[in-house]
């Protein structure tokens, strides 16, 4: 069987075969597919450097229908991937067809922004040939892809962010030839995947090096991400991975950036009066958030954070009804599970449990856990600021809202922070949202941070740990900038400029002439 | 004496004497000023980050303000601030005078940047309360800045690249407070010019920590990157420096981003119908351009590439003649001086010299040396592909094309690559310039890269080692971006927002509305 698509052909391997399983039973899934070696990663990365000048140089329109197609190639795996992520990730098969939907259309969004062209950010401060002291030369900026980019997926959106997900769809439509090391949860899925975008770049009549899979164990993707003709990586998954890929990129003669999406336990902050108003409905919806995914979102809603009082003790037994009332579900790979297990286990000897959804009725199944804890502990054991993976959340009681505030100063970097709120708690909030910019990548009020919108104005990012480079997104159209990096072309001749910079504009992309905008 | 300016005050300082020397002499030069302690750096991260949600938050036109009165307390300054520069650089008084200009034309750049408000990427997806399956919230984006950066002047630019420089214009710019190292080659110019800024920061009303001045050696350095309240760094300087502030930062518990400026040869790149047409003149542009502040320009041509020929042989005849017309200058420090004669002396022994300046007529002058080699003993030796700092070049004499791109294909990043064409030479040039775009921040053609316009579409970067970060310009608008992170807002009330994402857009900033930019 295939260790790859490697340069355009699917490499037999001869490595140890690796496996998925059933999520849901354990049971290994045939085929298996062998380990690529060092050499073959040599090989892709050759590739992909002989594929970059030709990806980068293409018309937006031709990246843009590039990525159209590899939409419609998905859509014509039809059931057979449904039926094979179903599996592998044990997530409901309803939940799998509409992740295939934000895929595609993920896919779409990035080939309309490709034609707007205002990512190829291009500037022009005309001579000044008559300037006193100094004349000035002609200037012209764009922007371009910084290289082959190393696509690590992740294991809880086998489609959206793995294979042909956010990372790789942003990285190609900024001309970046990339390199997917497979998920070892979802081999079954990243081969189909991987058919689909190779279908796609051959109808396209693109070279071979512009999309590859590898497949293997860690040493695969750390020799990946070590190569020197890899410019960039996009990884997400958990922060001992994050951190560990980051260490080998600062380890190269030449560092590259890596934007690895980690950790995050999402606070919900239920200000008093949205608390005593609206309690039973936040109740409601915070048990669904939890526990969406079996909990296994980047943006899963993990700590609470709440004045104490009596309206608190209400919410908190709307919230643990509505939770006690929901099954256990499967979990993606049996080592999640454990680990959910594990880390439960822990916190239950630092926190009350306060609330459980339905115990488990088959082997990988998880159920829901509330814990409640007072400030004053929260404060004092930063084990329980990190993230338990999985459908577990942790309501710290606050005195006021100056042990609120000191709890969020407490912590790390995140995703998202909720905030729900009435009129009367705006004055708190507005004193808040200063720090909570310091904190997150996106601020939301009076809803969950699980949906993750793909549009211009998204931000799926944040400081550290929540991503390795607050600087980025991985989510939206923002997330194609992070693989670009400007040129500036200095009198150049027209003939000698590249397309995108000719007078004539031949892309009809938006410039800026002077700092201004062109009408 | 002081240690710095540190939370609004000279402080004094009981640390051991630091003093600047005059360049021309060694002589040393009073007042010594004594190093910052640990326990400065603590209370001058802690003002920064106090001031931080003050300066962030101010309306652009505010923050343009205080830019512009810190270009008027410089001026104001008058002779005795030009006086200590060249005491302290050995740079020409005309040179600093325009230098000067230049600092104080770039903070009123800056202001103009602030005020036309595209920097604050506002983007607007307006709710789609009615789309299916899903409706769609209300999100909006705004760049935040990062946090407080840490800025470590150049020696080479005592002015326009150190205390209120390119990197603390631009952090300001972005709003955020910044903590200045004083270079030890210009303490007296640093400590003049925190005074400007200090003055400015007092006449605008602004919090003591929004900038401040930290004198000391490396230990200070290191403790001020070290500091979790400081968010970015700023750095010119060498490639040793710039990679051990790097180390530092990505061993936080919280990496950080450096954007360090290093190391870069800035290839010339001569083509034959060039050198049969303009040789001549190539050469003496040539002469004066190697030699400009005694060849301590971060775009100081080092490298010449030609195609081997009679041609070639006449330009280095000129070359060297016009290389011999012009006298040996003082250097920025001894230890930069130390550092050339014993670059230059290693060359010697396998490069042939085949040009020099006029011998130094004082200890700390350098005179220019051109040397030449082919090119195949170029790719041998890689340590020739390294910068000597100062009025240093070396030709490589290439076979034919095939070889000077080998040549440029070894070589490491870098800032500039000059090309000297005719329209003959184009079809060649055409076929290189997408490797000199994997290998440059900037391609200029029939010039030099010496001068760098402070203008938005100027990139002063490039990949590593020319920078740190290939994603960034340390000079020109665009530099502003490096010390900003995006966030989203979703579903905000208006009274929630911050004023410059709220519906009246009350700076009226440009803004993306659904991608498209709002007219």
């Amino acid at each position: 069987m295939y260790a790859g698509l490697i340069d355009g052909a699917w490499t037999n391997g001869t490595g140890a075969l690796l496996h998925s399983v059933e999520a849901a039973t354990g049971t290994v899934i045939d085929p298996g597919y062998p380990a690529a070696h060092e050499r073959d990663v040599e090989i892709a990365c050759a590739a992909a450097d002989a594929a970059f000048d030709v990806l980068r140089e293409l018309a937006p329109s031709a990246r843009a229908a590039f990525l159209e197609a590899i939409a419609e190639q998905i859509v014509t795996l039809g059931d057979a991937l449904i039926d094979i992520v179903v599996r592998e990730s044990g997530l409901p098969r309803g939940r799998i067809e509409s992740e295939r939907g934000r895929t595609c259309a993920q896919l779409r969004f990035f080939a309309d922004v490709l034609r707007e062209g205002s990512w190829a950010g291009v500037r022009i401060d005309p001579a000044l040939p008559h300037r006193a002291p100094l004349p000035r030369p002609d200037l012209r900026l764009r922007m371009v892809p910084l290289g082959p980019v190393a696509v690590f997926g992740a294991s809880n959106f086998p489609l959206a962010f793995s294979v042909a997900g956010g990372d790789t769809v942003s990285a190609l439509a900024a001309g970046c030839p990339v390199i997917v090391k497979a998920h070892s949860a979802h081999l079954g899925t990243s081969v189909l995947i991987a058919r689909a975008v190779d279908a796609a770049r051959r109808a396209c009549g693109l070279p071979a090096g512009v999309f590859q899979l590898l497949i293997g164990e860690r040493a695969v993707g750390t020799a990946l991400v070590a190569d020197p003709r890899v410019k960039a990586v996009g990884f997400t998954g958990s922060r001992t991975g994050g951190l560990a890929l980051a260490r080998v990129a600062a380890a190269r003669r030449e560092p590259i950036p890596v934007y690895a999406e980690m950790s995050s336990v999402n606070p919900v902050l239920i200000f008093p009066a949205a608390l005593a108003a609206r309690g039973h409905t936040i109740a409601t919806g915070f048990a669904q958030a939890l526990t969406l995914g079996t909990g296994q979102f980047c943006t899963n809603p993990g700590l609470l954070i709440a004045l104490d009082g009596p309206d608190l003790d209400t919410f908190l037994d709307h919230a643990s009804a509505a939770i006690e009332a929901l099954p256990a579900t499967t979990m993606l790979t049996p080592g999640i599970h454990t680990a959910y297990v594990k880390g439960v286990e822990k916190r239950r000897g630092v926190a009350r449990v306060c609330g459980q959804g339905a115990p488990p009725t088959a082997p990988f199944e998880a159920h829901a856990h509330l814990f409640e804890i007072d400030a004053a502990a929260f404060l004092a054991e930063p084990h329980l600021h990190e993230e338990i993976f999985g459908p577990a959340a942790l309501l710290v009681r606050c005195g006021d809202v100056a042990e609120m505030t000191a709890v969020i100063g407490a912590l790390e970097g995140q995703l998202t922070a909720a905030l729900h709120v009435d009129e009367e708690d705006y004055a708190d909030v507005a004193a808040l949202v200063p720090l909570l910019e310091r904190k997150a990548g996106r601020l939301l009020v009076n809803g969950f941070g699980t949906g993750v919108e793909v549009a211009h104005a998204m931000v799926h990012g944040g400081p550290f740990p929540a991503t390795s480079d607050s600087r980025s997104t991985s989510v939206g159209s923002l997330a194609l900038d992070r693989f670009l990096r400007p040129v500036c072309y200095q009198s150049l001749p027209d003939t000698l400029l590249p397309a995108m910079l000719r007078d004539d504009n031949p892309f009809a992309l938006p410039r800026r002439i002077d700092g201004k905008a062109e009408l």
